[in-house]
């Protein structure tokens, strides 16, 4: 678990884990949340100017929460909220993501004794490295036990 | 459709359509792609603080692309990007949530003639009409064709 002090601005760390994506995710997130042709018709897709099916923001949104949850291990009291969601290039079928989360600021909390606010950017990258979508995301976190 | 000369700023419109969010919903979200136990085990998050499951993040995002969808009929090139996404109140079994949407912001393009930038705040209310859920979300949208 990783507390307030062990975070320091401007360092990027990055998940092990990844995840494989595939046409059939794909179309189930955009079939169901999403139903535009780019994400629910390969026929569609491949005549769109994304030149075929390309994964929905509530899917990157999704994996970038779930691949978070692996990557961030801070001892976190609760979200603070969310800001700056980009779409940096397509998710296809067949890509590989990670999770990388770099500390953007932090702060010590003035209303809470004993923890600070750290804003990091989780982003999530593809097999070749390239970013994908990225968020920032404000928590509460504690300071270490003394 | 709605063009950029439809939209003023400070309007609100609501759709029609709205979405019973189920005990399973929210636990299959959870379990898939946000396990924290106030989202994924009726038990737990009835010892949690929010006294029973509520939906994920990645749930309310859904819904709010999904019932937006129905809501603005916006005659948009492209999305530009997502911002404050702001959680106001829990989203629990049995509630049912509606979109609407007011008009934040417009100026016209200067790169692309024709076209104008919209911003619009999305939310989600419940059937109490409560606020749940919100995200500000900026266009591309068409002038009126002449």
């Amino acid at each position: 678990v990783r507390y307030y002090e062990d975070l320091e601005v401007g360092v990027t760390s990055r998940a092990e884990a990844d995840h494989l994506v595939t046409e059939e995710e794909i179309l189930e997130f955009g079939r169901r949340w999403d139903p535009q042709p780019f994400h629910t018709d390969p026929e569609a897709a491949a005549a769109s100017t994304f030149g075929g099916l390309v994964a929905s923001t509530v899917h990157l949104f999704a994996l970038l929460t779930k691949l978070g949850m692996t990557d961030n291990e801070l001892a976190a009291m609760s979200a603070l909220g969310m800001t700056d969601l980009v779409n940096h290039a397509p998710l296809r079928p067949g890509d590989r993501v990670r999770h990388q989360s770099t500390v953007v600021e932090k702060r010590s909390s003035k209303s809470r004794p004993g923890t600070g606010i750290v804003v990091m950017r989780g982003m999530l990258v593809n097999q070749r490295d390239e970013p994908v979508f990225s968020a920032e995301i404000a928590s509460l976190v504690h300071f270490r036990p003394t």
